[in-house]
C-alpha cells in the first residue's frame, strides 16, 4: 500500500539540464469576454434575458463595494496602469504576448478575466459563480456562449491553452453529456462544474456517473475553482467571506472521495483552483488514519466506507485522482510540498487577475522557489501540469526556452550552490514526508 | 501588536513541584439521563409529544446503523464490558469513581453520555445534535429538561463539575436569555449553543448580541460541540460525515471573529470542542496574513472588515478569545502547539464515549506526552481549562493529588531527564511559534 507520493511521474519525454529555462505552464489563469459582446455567442432565443441580466449588473458592482470585495480607488488605478495589456483577457495576440512577458509558455484558461470590477463576467453569472442554483436553463445558456467564444480564442495557439469550459452538471445529463461532448471535438481541455450544488443532488451521487464517465473517457479533468460561497449567510463581514471560500470549492473533493468515484472511475482528473492547498495536509492525515482504523472508529460498522476506498489510502487516491490548481503559492504551503504531493500542486499566475503574480511572475517565483530543489521546481511550474491536462511538451518547449527563466534566474543556483545542493538541503524533510506513513510522530517542514 | 501566545497565563494560584500530580480537567465529558428517565425534567404539557419522540427513536438507531456509525456487535460488547461504569454517565456517585480511576480531578459536562447508541439522548434531540432546524419549542423544552437533571448532576461534588447548559440560541430572545439566567443561578458552568444555525439568523447578527453580552457578564463560556452536520447531503457515506463534523462546529468561531463579536464583547470566550484542533493553525495564518494586508487583497476596500479586528491580529483574538476542547489529542497537533496556542488546547477525555480516552487515560496521556515540558502539559490538561470555567483550583488540589498521575508515570522525568531537558529539547519548535509572526518562512514542529 506504501507509495512515495513525492516522486514526480517520469511521463515527460523532455529532458533538461540544471540550468534550462522552466516551462511554465499557469494551471490558473482567466480570460473573458467584456460581457456585452458574449451576445453574438448565445443564442438569440436569450437575448431578451441577457438585456435584462445587463441592466442588473450595476446594483451587482454595488453590492460587491458593499462587501468589500471591490475599491473603487484601486480600481480606478488598475484599468489606467493595465489598460492595453487587460485586452490580453480577450485578444488572443494580447494575451500571448503577456504570457511571453511573464515568461510562462502555456495556460489553462478558466472564466472571468476582469477580478477587479466583473466587466467580463459570463452571462447570467455562469462563469466563476457557477452555481447549483442558478436558472438551469440560462446557465446552460451562458455557459455555453462563454465555451463557444473559448473554442475560438484557444484556436489561437492551441499549443499553448487548455480551455476550461464550463458545465453546469446539476442540469438534465443528455444536456451536460452533450456539452461535454462539444467541448472536446472543439478543443476545450478540461471540465469547470459548480463548486456548490446547492439545492440540486449533492455530487456523491449516482446520476453524475455519466459525466464522471465521459470525462474520464475523453481525459477532460474536472476542476471546480473559487469563487461561490454561501454568501447569503455572511452579512456584510467580507472575512467570513474570505475564509469560506476556499472551503467550498474543495468540497466535492471529499464527496467525491468518499462516495467511491474514483475507485469507480480511476482514470478521472479532479482539481481544485485558487483555493490554495493549505488545507490539504492536515486531510491527508486526517483521511489516512481515519482509513487505517485508529482509535475511535471501532464502534463503526465493519466496512464503514462501503468499498468507497477500495484497497487505497486516501492519500493514494488523492496523488493519482487529484490535484490543486495555485494561484500565488505560499511558502508555507511550499515547505507542505511532501505532505501535500508535489505533482498535486500545479503553478498558476493567475493572470490578469491583481491578485496574481502577473506581470511581476519572476519575482514571485524567485522569493518563492529560491530555495526549492530545480527537478521538483519543474513539476510544480510546468511538468505536472502538462501530465494533468496533456500539454504537449514538445511543441511548448521552444516557447519555454525563449520565455522561461531560469534556475539561476531564479536564484537557485550560482554563488556555488548547485542543484544536489538544493536536493541536500531538503533531503530530511522528504524522508520524513506523509509522517504517518513513514512512522514519525510530527511533520518535518523547515529544511 | 506583536505578544507571546505560548506563554501560560500566571493566574493559577497553585505552586507545583517538578514531579507533583497532575490536577487534570476534562474538558470534554458526557452525562445524560437514559431517555426516559428526563420524563419528569420536561414540562408535563410536553410529555405527549416525548412519548412520539421515543416512539420514534428505534428508526433512528436503523438509520445510525446504515450510515455506518454504529456497530451493533461492537455496541453489544461495548455495554456488556461497561455495564457497570456506564452508569457514571448519569450516577454522581459512580460518575466521581470513574474519574478517580482514570486520573480526572474535574470536568466540563456536555450532553449524551451514550456514543455508542444514544440511549441517552436529550428529549426531542436537543443534545450535541442541538441545531437551528429543531421546532423551537420542543427543542427549548428539552434543553431545559436537560438542563434541570444536569444541575441537580453537578450539584453532587459541584467543584469537580462545570456544567454545560444547552441553550437553543436561535429562538427567541427573551426565552434564550431567561434560561442562561437560570442555568448560570443554579450552578451550571458554559453555554452550548447550536454549531449550526441552518435557516435561522447566522451568529453574526446583530440580534445575537444581547446573548453574547449576557455570557460575558456571567462568565460563562460559549460553546459548540461536535456531532450536527450537514447529514441530509451525505447520503450514506460516512467519510463525508466524519471530514465535515469538525468543519460545522467550528464555523461560528469565524463567523464571531470577522464580525467583530469578541471586538465587541472582549471578555466573551468562545470554544470548539471534540473537533480537534488541527484545523487551527492554518488558518491562524491565514488569517493573521489576511489582516496584515497581503498579496491579493489590495482590490479590496480600504476598511474591508470594518472595525470587526480593532486593533488586534486574528491571532491575538483567538489567544484572548477562543480555545478548543480536545478529546483524545493527536500527536500532531501537540507539534503544533506553538502555533495554536497552548493556553487554547483543553484536554477532555470524552467519558464515557469509547472514541475518548477513559478508562485508559493515563495509558494515552504516557503515549501522547512523554515527551512535552511540564509546564506547558499542566496548562493543556488542566490549568488552562481551571481559568477559562472558573474552576477551584484550591478546592481541585486535594482530588488531584490523590488521583493524578505524575509527570514521572507519564515518562517525562526519569531515566536521567529532568523538566529542563524537556523544554530544550522543545526550544527551538518553540521559538519559531507562529512563524509568520517571528520571521520564519517554515513552521518548526518536530523537536
Amino acid at each position: 500500500m506504501a507509495t512515495s507520493p513525492t516522486s514526480p511521474a517520469p511521463s515527460s519525454t523532455q529532458a533538461f539540464a540544471d540550468d534550462d529555462p522552466y516551462l511554465i505552464i499557469a494551471a490558473d489563469s482567466h480570460a473573458g469576454l467584456p460581457t456585452e459582446q458574449y451576445r453574438q455567442y448565445l443564442e438569440s432565443r436569450y437575448h431578451p434575458q441577457f438585456e435584462e441580466f445587463l441592466g442588473e449588473r450595476e446594483a451587482q458592482i454595488e453590492a460587491s463595494t458593499r462587501l468589500g470585495v471591490r475599491n473603487e480607488q484601486y480600481a480606478k488605478q488598475w484599468f489606467e496602469d493595465h489598460d492595453e495589456e487587460l485586452a490580453g483577457g480577450w485578444d488572443a495576440i494580447k494575451r500571448d504576448q503577456a504570457l511571453d512577458g511573464d515568461g510562462v509558455a502555456a495556460e489553462v484558461v478558466y472564466p472571468d478575466a476582469d477580478a477587479v470590477e466583473s466587466r467580463t463576467c459570463v452571462p447570467f453569472g455562469a462563469g466563476l459563480g457557477l452555481s447549483g442554483d442558478l436558472d438551469p436553463e440560462l446557465g446552460m445558456a451562458g455557459a455555453k456562449a462563454h465555451n463557444r467564444w473559448l473554442a475560438e480564442l484557444c484556436s489561437h495557439s492551441p499549443e499553448r491553452r487548455k480551455g476550461v469550459a464550463l458545465v453546469p452538471i446539476t442540469v438534465e445529463t443528455d444536456k451536460v453529456l452533450a456539452e461535454i461532448r462539444w467541448a472536446h471535438e472543439h478543443g476545450l481541455g478540461a471540465v469547470m462544474i459548480p463548486a456548490m450544488w446547492v439545492d440540486q443532488l449533492p455530487y456523491h451521487d449516482r446520476s453524475y456517473d455519466p459525466v464522471w464517465a465521459l470525462c474520464e473517457e475523453l481525459q477532460m479533468p474536472v476542476v471546480t475553482h473559487s469563487g461561490a460561497a454561501a454568501r447569503d449567510e455572511y452579512g456584510d463581514h467580507l472575512g467570513i467571506y474570505v475564509t469560506e471560500v476556499t472551503w467550498w470549492p474543495a468540497r466535492p473533493l471529499w464527496f467525491l472521495l468518499w462516495s467511491g468515484v474514483f475507485t469507480r472511475f480511476p482514470g478521472l482528473r479532479f482539481g481544485v483552483t485558487e483555493g490554495g492547498c493549505w488545507w490539504l495536509p492536515q486531510l491527508l492525515w486526517f483521511w489516512d488514519r481515519l482509513a487505517m482504523g485508529q482509535k475511535g472508529s471501532e464502534k463503526l460498522s465493519k466496512d464503514p466506507f462501503k468499498g468507497a476506498l477500495g484497497d487505497m489510502l486516501p492519500s493514494e487516491i488523492v496523488d493519482r485522482n487529484c490535484f490543486t490548481g495555485l494561484a500565488n503559492v505560499k511558502r508555507r504551503e511550499l515547505g507542505q510540498r511532501y505532505e501535500i504531493g508535489i505533482d498535486n500542486m500545479l503553478w498558476g499566475t493567475d493572470f490578469p487577475h491583481p491578485e496574481g503574480t502577473w506581470p511581476n511572475t519572476n519575482e514571485w517565483l524567485k522569493k518563492t522557489f529560491f530555495d526549492i530543489p530545480i527537478d521538483e521546481t519543474r513539476r510544480m511550474l510546468g511538468l505536472a501540469a502538462a501530465d494533468t491536462f496533456g500539454f504537449d511538451l514538445a511543441a511548448l518547449r521552444p516557447v519555454a526556452d525563449k520565455v522561461g527563466p531560469t534556475p539561476s534566474e531564479l536564484g537557485q543556483l550560482g554563488e556555488g550552490r548547485t542543484a544536489a545542493d538544493l536536493e541536500a538541503r531538503w533531503a530530511p524533510v522528504k524522508q520524513v514526508g506523509r509522517h504517518w506513513l513513514t512512522g514519525h510522530d510530527f511533520p518535518l517542514i523547515s529544511p
